[in-house]
């Protein structure tokens, strides 16, 4: 890295890319970025171009020489890079539009990290993201992956178990936004706090200990009963069962509303759904996109824009840039990421990529040990770790009966016949983003007209 | 046990007891019994005088000269003791009959061992047990208690982790009638096949093997899809998903369906439950029982009616016999019980009560270990016995928060505000039996108004 | 297996096969064998021959037509084959005196199966019994294979661990003799008594109980220190520490008088060693075989001698022929076995081989579930399984490093320059049976002049 | 702590207090003390005087106004502390040389930490630490405890397990040596290498990263063998097998060459022993002691001699002042501590004290999950971690049996008739500080002329 720092970012053509370079640009004294590659898919040119002449206008702005190069050879980018984000989706925001839409359609939660259209989002993910590694392993073998690619967990595992790739750190910004948001409850800021999370992506918990050392996770319990807290804004705000918390002694993460809270989340969604004029999370953020990408277009600008913010994943690219510069300079920041366990969460096995406070230097995330959970949340926890499991089987071996059991066992999907509706409608909806379970989703299509017939009569 | 060995049954009014004992004369060779006490409750003095006359009828008919005491007096039975049997229900098949509708008439699921309806039986059975357990550890400290009080699992779990008494062994009829039938499905008689079991009461797998060594399991799924296959009488058949079968190899025992059907036994169970002329379950025992409580009184009955093997619970005392018999003679017999996991199921802790196929003699259950799960059957383990272990804790402590945690967590209650106000009802509804929670009933009895409210506003 | 039982004995030759010609015959009745191949080696064909002979005179004088087949031709031997047992050793007794008299030459246990002995008879065995599981695989694929090649434990952990083979049973005749002779010290027979073993071969513990459910296992300590206890005779009978004993509250195997009482163990090691008329345990053994050897020649001997008895091995064939009975007839009987942990032994990994008491049937072994062991056992226990691991890991690989630490790790071998003479020393005498150390005994071998003065300068 | 900190250390009048005040002083603008307390025992109070003294003209001639008061009212300066720090050593130095040349009077290494004699040291120090603990609880329950009391690993064990006191952090200077010395061999600072320890006290290994995130420990490895390294100054230095250390790819601690190279350390201890110019290593520092004290008499002197350095114990002192200022200013200090495990070693239970690299700040230590070890590493470990577990117990109850069991099993103590009659003389040896085994100390009295008779036969 003599001649300063090669970022490649796949999924270059996101909308998030700005924030990304806002990252880097306030880092570049820590970060010293020689050239960063924005890497994307034939089918995502034109934005790619937008979003990459933005970017350039950025740096441009700033006062460090920085090339930013576009291009959809991936492996022309990826060669001696030095830190590779993936930040991809694929089959774009319509995708997740159909991830969201077949199951609320059964009348089921399609939410795109943990429901039914997380596991599809997984499915399509892992064996391209396994791809890249293996460009990697041969272009890259020192560099490090930055994930944030959701659902960004059972992405970050894969890559480990099956890509065997350690180098990996899956990030979040669930975590940076509680970090930001609760410790005005109790009149603090964050750096008087010590916080401690565990569990896995979209499915921890944290303690918070003040700098007596004294445990205030109750007292910043008692205050979310007082006053606004702040979720994700891509999370409906009902609140948790105040004996539920007392009695953990933890916060469980927004994500924890689909779980702990099911039926008023369904109905919300549901609601959205059915409203033509609000619609699913993934086309309120297809608006937002749109929004964006024309703003991106202004030749004028040269700053990240207000509405960036509003996009729901705020903080993300954030997390990110500190990431890179933590490892480049080790800093030893303490950072929620996703990293083999290690022991850390002795309720899941060692080797088990879990989410939890790291601190990130030069050898990458070194989980803090965060000792067992007591039994409701260590069996939640188990449950859904072996949720993550058998999604990632389905998306490596294409094997049906161990994806009908991720349906079964995620507590998201009532189980049943309409569940495995739900799974094969979303199975033909991917079909082109699946080649892995290709003979499958042909023996489903020959049966394409008794199905339909099927669901007529059942709906009825 | 020189003078022939003393058993004492508590619940000895049940409709089962004439099955216990037909099982007891059927091995009086082996185990030479003495007398048998029949203990109840003041309330159930009218049926324990009906069954135990019923009883004597029975042994008098036989060649044996065995005594049957009838009593209330708990303590004066229980002095030394040789076996004791459990088989009472707290507030009897009334209070059945509200952990059955209440939750459904909240469109849940309120089935008497997993479900919301197990969770109460649980809380009312757990103190008396424990209570039993005090007065044996003064007046038969050697004696071996046999539990199949309901929720058997949860029950004998909390004898050991919260009575400390070791000499325990919980018995369910489930796995009995699985390996009655199924070897039929292949042409075979139970003995000619190898069968393993290994989970938690209600909520366990098995394989088979012959006896060349080879694994049958995939031989009966296969033969379960073309024929009839033996569901317990209380579980509505509805077919699991042949894919998922294949992919675990395992067969799941009946109560599965609830977990891995919820779709169908819920509808199922509102069907039944709003049908005036079938009930729920509760409902039909109850008819039952005062069908076969009419039989009881005929003073020339001395055999067990034909009707008792429709009850629901056949095959129950005669596990029951043969696990006592085996003790005393230590035969050995291969029985599936609830019993001290000691690493028999290594993905649950040494120290849980498990169900596994073990060889019963004269040093209690010895489990045969099973070995570790795949992921999907090990997360629902675990998640299902850290639902078991809220419970427990709960039922011991009247700690509302755990006992929420644990309403929350089982995957057969969706979560959220409705849940919430079934767990209140059924606290109401129990109130009599649930004295540890007596602060939290009266503090929900002086909202009452405001929650009938609330009520109505809901459900309009 | 319709047209009787094919039984393949590897090491066909050893003076045990009368043995178990005897075993096989007292079983025929539930055991019909067709014919029995005993295998051996070109250098041990002459013995093959003596001792084939003198089995066929065995059968020939019971009741059944068994036909006695000898060959050097193990692939002829195995095709078809219903079980295959193996009692090879590889280099013979010769080999095993190397295994002995090298470590006492410098002043070190040199025990044939968990010392500096065993370790090398281990990385002589291992890589002849995968090459004969790779043979099974192809020729027998649903063969079980019964090993009591030593170490057993090592042995049957590297066949299912590298050897991928599943069919397995490890036999070891230790625990029979407890069974046989303990139960005397208390005035009962073996089946009044319940026995539960854990551990791993040669390493294993036992507590007992009476048909009362009582643990007696003090009683039997307390008698150990009035009368005469039964070790095996290879042996010394050095007494256990009685607070110890009673501490743990279990019985150790005669093995942990090694590790128990290693200073009286090696005095009289040294003393039989230095002594011209004794000698080491294989020295002995070679006398005792040499004139077993004679007498099998006996045209007129049809019946196992008296002398072998006296072997040191005695009920080891007893115990493999009622491990092939049970398999076969699926009787279920209890013997203690080396076998997949599962979770038998929850301080030890569920893929672990272990010793355990298990029930023999058609499935093979199933281990009995023993709960967690205290501390200093735990711990004990730990440490071997992890020596074993690295001396499989180096008789697989052929790596000096972790021969090495097997050697530093092993309790019976003080650490340092002289321990590694020890292991150089046996690397080049045993080289023509560790094909995989070559390249490093060639190493050796250069520098041997350099070592031979080092030697010669540390040792005045 | 608005006035200032109050710090209290007990063992006060330790000739460590000087370089204790050396570490405050230095870090008085990040840790501003109000006033120290020197706590010791009447039998040690003229050389707290002494040592006292010295301590109050250190601050003196510094620029901060800090009062040192000296005391033997163990409570009274308790009363209100923010951090109690422990070095003291019950039966002083005196207890030290019995410890070490009773074992090799023996031909037993009598080491201070691992070997009988630390055994013997946790016997007196537990007792004690528990009551100080006891003490805490009500006079300053807010306080930390940082203990560098020997054995530290044993001690702050006993602490969390039996004294039910979480606020305690263990101490040693060990791995401070490593990485002061270490970076130099490979042409690196400290800072430009990143350190990762795990294991337990004076039983634990590290591996070494540089800033690129590459494993540079093998590098470190190499250059071991070829340049001097730094061992402790109380450890002889002897070299590790290099085949050993490449194959674990980990550096063991200076210890540790008590297990790797046994025969050498105790021939090494043996002939210091037996000179009588050198002396065991407490016969050394006892010399060492006497000549710091005189120094410390000099009224002149206010500052931390040069002598302190070769005391053995350097850094200690630093390690302790850095932990305190970092839970005070949440300084987050990268510390290798003895703290409670809580996953960070999955090879050992989530609740045993283990030593690992750990983040130090408000809210204590937060151990990094360092993942499994490999088999050999692994066994050692749990062995390890046993044998402390059986020392612990027989602090507590004084129970005879799991003393024994502590003895056989240290890898340090050949096991036998010696090895017990080692015990027996250093439980009479150590009489009026073990209390908890009276009994068996009288026992052993009534039978000493026995015993001593014993002896001399059998030395003959």
């Amino acid at each position: 890295m003599t001649k300063g720092v090669k970022i490649v970012t796949i999924g270059g053509g996101s909308s998030y890319t700005p924030e990304l370079m806002e990252g880097f640009i306030r880092r570049y004294d820590e970060l010293p970025i020689r050239e960063i590659w924005l890497v994307d898919i034939e089918a995502g040119k034109e934005k790619l171009e937008i979003v990459g002449e933005m970017a350039q206008r950025m740096w441009d702005a700033s006062p460090y020489d920085v090339k930013v190069r576009l291009t959809i050879d991936r492996r022309e980018a990826l060669k001696d890079a030095d830190f590779v984000t993936t930040q991809f989706r694929v089959g774009q925001l319509n995708a997740r539009v159909k991830d969201e839409r077949i199951p609320l359609s059964y009348g089921m939660i399609g939410q795109e990290t943990n429901g039914a259209g997380g596991i599809f989002k997984a499915l399509r993910t892992i064996p391209v993201i396994l791809s890249i590694v293996e460009d990697m392993k041969e272009l890259c073998p020192d560099a490090w992956l930055v994930n944030f690619a959701n659902p960004s967990g059972m992405v970050t595992d894969a890559i480990i178990r099956y890509g065997k790739w350690e180098k990996v750190i899956g990030l979040c910004n669930v975590p940076v936004m509680a970090m930001m948001e609760e410790p005005k409850l109790i009149g603090k800021t964050t750096d008087e706090l010590v916080y401690s999370f565990a569990g896995i992506n979209h499915f921890h918990w944290h303690r918070v200990q003040d700098l007596e050392g004294n445990d205030v996770t109750s007292q910043i319990i008692d205050k979310l009963y007082e006053e606004e807290n702040g979720t994700p804004a891509n999370i409906f705000d009902v609140a948790y069962f105040k004996e539920q918390l007392k009695q953990m002694n933890l916060i469980p993460c927004g994500y924890h509303r689909y779980y702990y809270r099911y039926d008023e989340m369904l109905n919300h969604m549901l609601e959205e759904y059915n409203d033509p004029n609000i619609g699913t999370r993934a086309q309120q953020v297809k608006q937002t996109e749109a929004e964006l990408f024309e703003l991106y277009k202004d030749p004028n600008l040269h700053d990240k824009p207000e509405q960036l913010t509003k996009r729901g994943g705020a903080y993300y690219s954030d997390a990110a840039c500190e990431t890179i510069a933590s490892i480049y300079a080790n800093k030893n920041t303490q950072i929620v990421v996703s990293t083999k366990n290690n022991g850390a969460v002795p309720d899941l096995a060692p080797d088990d990529v879990v989410e939890v406070s790291a601190y990130i230097g030069a050898a990458g995330a070194r989980p803090i040990a965060f000792g067992s959970f007591e039994p409701a949340e260590k069996g939640w926890l188990q449950l859904m770790k072996s949720m993550e499991l058998c999604v990632e089987k389905a998306a490596v071996t294409g094997d049906y009966g161990v994806l009908l059991q991720a349906f079964i066992i995620n507590p998201l999907i009532p189980s049943g016949e309409t569940a495995k509706r739900v799974l094969d409608e979303l199975l033909l909806a991917h079909k082109e983003y699946l080649p892995q379970f290709a003979e499958k989703i042909e023996e489903l299509e020959t049966a394409e007209v008794i199905i339909k017939d099927e669901i007529a009569r059942n709906l009825n």
